[in-house]
């Protein structure tokens, strides 16, 4: 008997869903004051809502990238080189939208497949069985998440009092979460005992998003600014620290929300736990290390203003990579929907992806 | 020939001055968008001007609660049990107003010697003379930064890139800074090539103030958040973080602004020299370890408001707690007026300290 009912979790936080022609996303920017969907149909819509992270969360992209896909082909009943022109030209588009979270183009891969074998067969309706592939992409994710949050609880101690970047939750996903995931199991399984969620400037997916997923589910929680991470590791009995990821290299170098590698650093040097929760689907297999991630820089208006809000002198320079690259060595254990890579290496995250179930 | 002369910075940077019966501080709340100026008449409002944090900084707190001292003894021609009675009240006021800095404590001390000193003495204006001491504590501060920026200006390599947090310039202090003012130094001595500024959550002190004085004098400069540091530290060349000071214990321990623990152990992690520079006011002899420091925790409203915009949902926790402590072993050298105590250690600050000058 599942102790977490991923439609109990889903019911409540949706971030994306599909109505016959149009997928409805939360858009994340209103969060936590708004609960607003946002009508997208057209994958050039899609792409919008992806660059300005109207909705953000390496699987979710996948997912919304899937749907985009899918909306390229509306109203063809079946594949014409018009329409597969169409989808190559979309594909592009989506695939542009932003660049270091692989999730993006491995659902475009697994749609092009599934629109490259659907060529091939008969003639159903090709628009209708690409929306139905992408709801089997989203109803996927929904079971890795629930298949890493069960394998990640274990590395918990009973009562365990975690610390966590970003926003790695049902807001991020199409299901629990990954390293939020993480947290809901352990919780209810067994009593994780606190969060602390570090905000995540510039864009403060911890304090909007991560916050207001913890309320809704009664975890008990304290927000911290990014730079009480060691303050808090040192003063208070932090027993593990746990992220997501956006692209993990075939060595184990994990790419994620800037803050990251920083807070592998400190775990480290408080002899603190730091696993990183991610599906298999944002492992790059093609890039040997971290060094080859590529790392979005963004606008510096999101850093010299908070929420529209000027926070610097006019006229100054700042800097906005979005992400970072943990190394392998600074990661206590890597947990996937097929189970856990400990210690991360090649090797062994081949052997671990190389499984058909955890 | 002095390279930087300090009537230059403080003609155009003056967190604080008096006229007359009036101390006037620059309202460091609402910078960087408006220089406006409050005037304090009372010890009262001395008080809450540094409670509020509308003027921050370890030794601007020191000028400031020697100018609330003098204040308290308004009118009084000399020093007479009633007026010593209200010294001793609104001192005690004064002292309450935060824990942290110990510069504080020690701007308090030096008006009450001076304070019983003049009542044992001839019968001038009592209040006329603890102005003069209080105008004497803000003079002497400029040079004590002087001091401080030549002596660690030598620290750093030509064409430096450094990274700094909080603001420790001119805004921090009745001078040219701290760290700021050994950046400054650096600078116009040596071509200083970069500054990397951490906005420094919750308050930006970074984002709003050091970012203004940077632009104020074209120092090269990037704005960073406090997430930041370590991806840049990988990725940049950073040649030295150098950071100011609440309190110094007395085997070297300091506490300063949040995140600035975080950011040596990141230092270290890089192989990066991370330097303190403080006056020998910041040190507290009567604290054996940094265990023994006194760490304020502010309002969490600083952390889930931005600016007075809320960022995070209602009804959650928030930590706030304004300082930490970084040990001795993470500080390569702390740089004071009096010279530079390299490693840092109780025997190596003592023999600095007892110097008269550097």
């Amino acid at each position: 008997m599942p102790i977490m009912s991923a439609r109990r979790i889903t019911d409540k936080i949706r971030p994306i869903y599909r109505r016959q022609d149009v997928v409805y996303v939360l858009d994340q920017l209103a969060l936590p004051h708004k609960v607003v969907y946002r009508a997208l149909r057209t994958p050039a819509q899609v792409a919008a809502a992806i660059r300005n992270m109207v909705l953000r969360g390496a699987p979710l992209i996948g997912c919304a990238a899937a749907y985009g896909y899918a909306l390229a082909a509306k109203g063809a009943r079946s594949s014409t080189p018009a329409v597969r022109k169409r989808l190559r030209r979309e594909a592009k588009r989506l695939l542009a939208s932003r660049p270091t979270a692989v999730n993006l183009a491995w659902g475009i891969r697994r749609m092009q497949s599934a629109a490259d074998g659907l060529a091939v067969g008969k003639n159903g309706n090709f628009y209708h069985a690409l929306l139905r592939e992408a709801d089997a992409v989203a109803a996927e994710d929904i079971e890795t998440n629930l298949a890493m949050a069960a394998c990640g609880a274990k590395l918990l101690p009973r009562g365990a009092r975690v610390m966590t970047i970003c926003n790695t939750g049902a807001l991020a996903t199409a299901g629990v979460g990954t390293a939020l995931g993480v947290i809901r199991w352990a919780f209810r399984l067994r009593g994780l005992k606190h969060v602390y969620a570090c905000e995540t400037r510039p864009h403060l997916q911890g304090a909007r998003l991560t916050m207001w997923e913890l309320l809704q589910e009664r975890i008990p929680s304290t927000l911290i600014t990014d730079n009480m991470a060691a303050h808090m590791m040192k003063t208070e009995r932090i027993d593990a620290v746990l992220a997501g990821a956006d692209r993990i290299a075939a060595n184990c170098d994990s790419a994620n929300k800037i803050g990251t590698y920083g807070l592998a650093i400190l775990a480290r040097a408080h002899r603190i736990p730091f696993y990183i929760v991610a599906p298999s689907s944002t492992v790059d297999f093609s890039i040997r290390t971290g060094a080859g991630i590529p790392i979005e820089e963004r606008s510096l208006r999101e850093v010299v203003e908070i929420r529209g809000h000027r926070i610097a002198p006019k006229g100054i320079r700042a800097r906005h990579p979005a992400f970072d690259v943990t190394p392998a060595r600074l990661i206590t254990a890597l947990v996937t929907e097929k189970g856990i890579v400990r210690p991360p290496s090649r090797r062994k995250l081949k052997a671990v992806l190389s499984r058909t179930a955890v």
